[in-house]
C-alpha cells in the first residue's frame, strides 16, 4: 500500500466542503473527470486519465465512488483511501471503441443505484470529460438534468491546508535545484537538449530527503529566435554566443506544483535585457507588496502594471494564476487569474504563481515568483536570487 | 525560423487527403482541437493546448487557419508552414474567463468569413475541444449543423510516409539509450526517483546526432507492491532486494513516439517471473509473425492469445495500438487497437506498439515491441534484447 499523502480526516474535510458546494448548487450527484479533483478527493494517482474514468460524489454515499478501466482498479486500491467496495470498473472493450462508450456503462451504473435522477453536475470544461461523453449522458439519462459544474471542486481547492503548503515548499526546494542546474549548464555551444536532460534529472532526483514527480508541463526553455514566444521547449541546437535563454521550470511533490522562471543572458546582457530586468524586478516587488487577505486579484495586477508602466513596459495577458495540484496539460487551477477583470478576494492560504513574463519582439524577461497569501502579506515559496543571470 | 520537420509538399499531401475525407463526410469545414492534428497538418508545435485553440480546414482555403491565444501567435509563425495571414488570435481576456469563451470568438470569426453555414465537423472526443465548447458552437452557429468528426484526421495519419518512419526510427535510438540507462542504474537500495532522473536525462539528451523531446507520457516504472498495476510512476523509495521493476519508456523525436518496455528482476528472478518471460517471448514472436498487409488487427491479437494460452496466460485488454504523433495525455492514435473486436486491415506503413504486458496478482511482465508493417511482415523499430533482465 502506497502511503496516503494526507490523513483520512483531511480527505473527509475536503469531501464535506465539496458536498456543501453541491448543496448550494442543488446537485444530487457530481461526476468528476479532472484528475486533479480525483487526487484531491480520493488520493487517486495514476496516468490513466487518457481513458474515461469518473469519480462520483453523491450526497448520500460516505466516500466517493471510483469508476474506471479494469486494469486501473488496482491502482485505485493502492493509492486512495477508498474501500474496495467503492471501486468499480468497465471492461477494456469500452476503451476507444467505435461501437460502445464508457459513458453508456456509467449510465447503467447510475440507474442501478437509483442515481439517474435529479440534478447531476459534470465538468463540461474539463479536458477529460469530452463533448461526446456529455452528449451520451444527456441522451442516456432522460430522468436527470445534466448541469455544468465545472470548477466546483477547483474552487474548493483554492485555500490550502498546512499539509498542502508544506508540499508546495518541498516542490520549491526541488525547482530551486533544477534552476541552479539549468543556469550552471547553460553555456554557448552546449546543446539545448543536453541542458534539458540535466534539468529533468534534477527535477526527479530532488533532494536527499525526497524526490520529484513528473509535472503538469515540461520545462519551457526557448532560446535564439524563439525567446519572444512562450510555451516553446528546447531544440537540438547549441546555445548561441549571444542572446538569451529562458527557463520556466516546475517542481512537483505529491502532485503539488511550484514554478520558478529565470532568464539567462548568453554572454554580456544587452541593454534591452538589462532594462527589462529593472522593470521586472520593480514590478514584481510592487505586486508582492500588494498581496494581503482582502486585496483582490485585480489589485495585484494593477500594482504590477503601475510599476511596469513607469519603465514603459506593458503586458496584455494575466500576470499570474492560482496553483496547487496539477496534471497535464495545465499547471493552473483555472479559477483565479491575476488580471483586471478578476475581482476575487484573496484569502490566507491561497497560492499563486506570479508570472509576469514580458515577451517583446526579439527579447523577453521571465522572472517569476510563486507565493502563498499569509495573514499579513505574501510569502514567496522559492529562495532563489531574483535577477537576470548571465553566462559571462 | 525553426526548420519545418517535413516538406511543404508533404503537408500539402496530408491536407489533400484530409479534404478528401471531409468531402466523403460532406463536411464544409473542420474545426480541429487535437494538438497531434495541428502538428500533422500545420507543423504547429507548442505546449499551448491547455487553452482553447482551433485549426480550421475549409474546402476553399489554400492552407489551414490557426486561431489561438494572442501570446501563442508567434509560436505559430515560427513552427508552421502557414502564412502570417493564416494566423489569427483572440485576446487574453478570453482565457479561463467566467464571462466569455473562445468558442464565442470563433463563432464570430466564422460568421465574418461566411463559414458559419453547412456541415461543420468538430472533434467531440478530443480532450481539447471540451463539452462546453461544443455546446457554445451549437448555440452560436444556428445556421450550421455541428457533426462529430472525431478521428477523421487520426485515420488519415494511420499510414506513415518514409519521413515519418525515419523519425520513429530516431525515436527508437533514443528510447534504447534510455532503457539501457534504466537497466544500468536499477539496483537494490537505489532510489526509484534517482533512476527516473537518469532515464529522463537519457531521453532528452538522445544521441550525439539528435536529442529527444518531452513525450506524451512519463516513464511508467512501478516496483514493489505496485508491479501488478499499469500507469504508475516511481516513488522516493529505494528498490528492494527482491521482486521486480518495470519500465515502460517512450522516446520522442519531432513529436513521433517510439515505446519500449522491459522488466528487470531485482536479484534472482522468481519462477513466476521466468514463466511469464517464456510466455511473453513466445506470444510476441507469434504476434509479430502474424503481421502482414491484409491481416487484421484482430488476427494479431489472436496470434498473441493462442501462443500465450499455451502457457496459461490470458489478457483481457488489447495487446497494442496504432502510434505515431503524440501529445499528452496519450501515446496512442486512438484509431486501431489490436483486439478481437477490431477488424481493421493492416497496410504497409502502419505503425503500432505491440504492448502485451501481463499484470497478475503480485507479478507482471512488460516486454513490448513497436513495429511498422512492411510489404511482407513486421519490422521492429528497436534493437534491444528481448528478454527479462536482472540485477544479479
Amino acid at each position: 500500500m502506497t502511503p496516503l499523502p494526507f490523513t483520512v480526516a483531511e480527505f473527509e474535510d475536503r469531501l464535506a466542503r465539496v458536498r456543501q458546494a453541491m448543496a448550494e448548487q442543488s446537485l444530487d450527484l457530481l461526476i468528476l473527470s479532472d484528475p486533479c479533483n480525483f487526487y484531491y478527493l480520493s488520493g487517486y494517482e495514476a496516468w490513466s486519465f487518457y481513458v474515461q474514468q469518473y469519480l462520483l460524489v453523491s450526497l448520500d454515499a460516505e466516500r466517493p465512488i471510483w469508476l474506471g478501466r479494469e486494469m486501473d482498479a488496482r491502482g485505485a486500491g493502492l493509492t486512495t483511501w477508498l474501500d474496495a467496495a467503492d471501486i468499480h470498473t468497465y471492461p477494456d472493450s469500452y476503451v476507444q471503441s467505435a461501437d460502445r462508450h464508457p459513458a453508456q456503462f456509467l449510465a447503467r451504473f447510475l440507474e442501478a443505484r437509483g442515481w439517474d435522477k435529479g440534478r447531476i453536475g459534470v465538468e463540461s470544461q474539463s479536458y477529460y470529460l469530452t463533448a461526446k461523453t456529455q452528449k451520451l449522458l444527456e441522451a442516456e439519462l432522460p430522468n436527470a438534468a445534466i448541469h455544468d459544474a465545472s470548477l466546483l471542486v477547483n474552487w474548493a481547492r483554492a485555500v490550502k491546508s498546512p499539509a498542502e503548503i508544506e508540499y508546495m515548499r518541498q516542490a520549491a526546494r526541488i525547482v530551486e535545484q533544477a534552476m541552479a542546474t539549468a543556469i550552471q549548464h547553460t553555456r554557448p555551444g552546449v546543446r539545448q537538449c543536453d541542458v534539458a536532460g540535466e534539468i529533468y534529472r534534477a527535477l526527479m532526483q530532488g533532494t536527499p530527503e525526497y524526490g520529484g514527480q513528473y509535472a503538469s508541463s515540461p520545462p519551457f526553455m526557448p532560446s535564439g529566435d524563439r525567446v519572444d514566444t512562450p510555451h516553446l521547449s528546447w531544440t537540438d541546437a547549441p546555445y548561441a554566443q549571444s542572446g538569451q535563454a529562458n527557463f520556466e521550470l516546475v517542481g512537483c511533490r505529491h502532485r503539488y506544483h511550484t514554478q520558478l522562471s529565470r532568464t539567462v543572458a548568453l554572454g554580456k546582457p544587452s541593454q534591452t535585457l538589462l532594462d527589462l530586468e529593472k522593470a521586472s524586478l520593480d514590478a514584481i516587488a510592487a505586486a508582492l507588496d500588494a498581496v494581503r487577505p482582502g486585496a483582490t486579484a485585480a489589485d495585484i495586477e494593477a500594482a504590477w502594471s503601475r510599476a511596469a508602466a513607469r519603465h514603459g513596459v506593458r503586458k496584455a495577458a494575466r500576470v499570474g494564476y492560482a496553483v496547487g495540484i496539477a496534471y497535464p496539460p495545465t499547471v493552473g487551477e483555472q479559477t483565479i487569474s491575476l488580471r483586471p477583470e478578476d475581482h476575487t478576494v484573496l484569502q490566507e492560504g491561497m497560492t499563486f504563481h506570479l508570472m509576469p513574463a514580458v515577451w517583446q519582439e526579439g527579447a523577453s524577461i521571465v522572472i517569476t515568483e510563486p507565493f502563498v497569501v499569509t495573514a499579513t502579506g505574501a510569502e514567496t515559496f522559492c529562495r532563489f536570487e531574483r535577477r537576470l543571470f548571465s553566462t559571462d
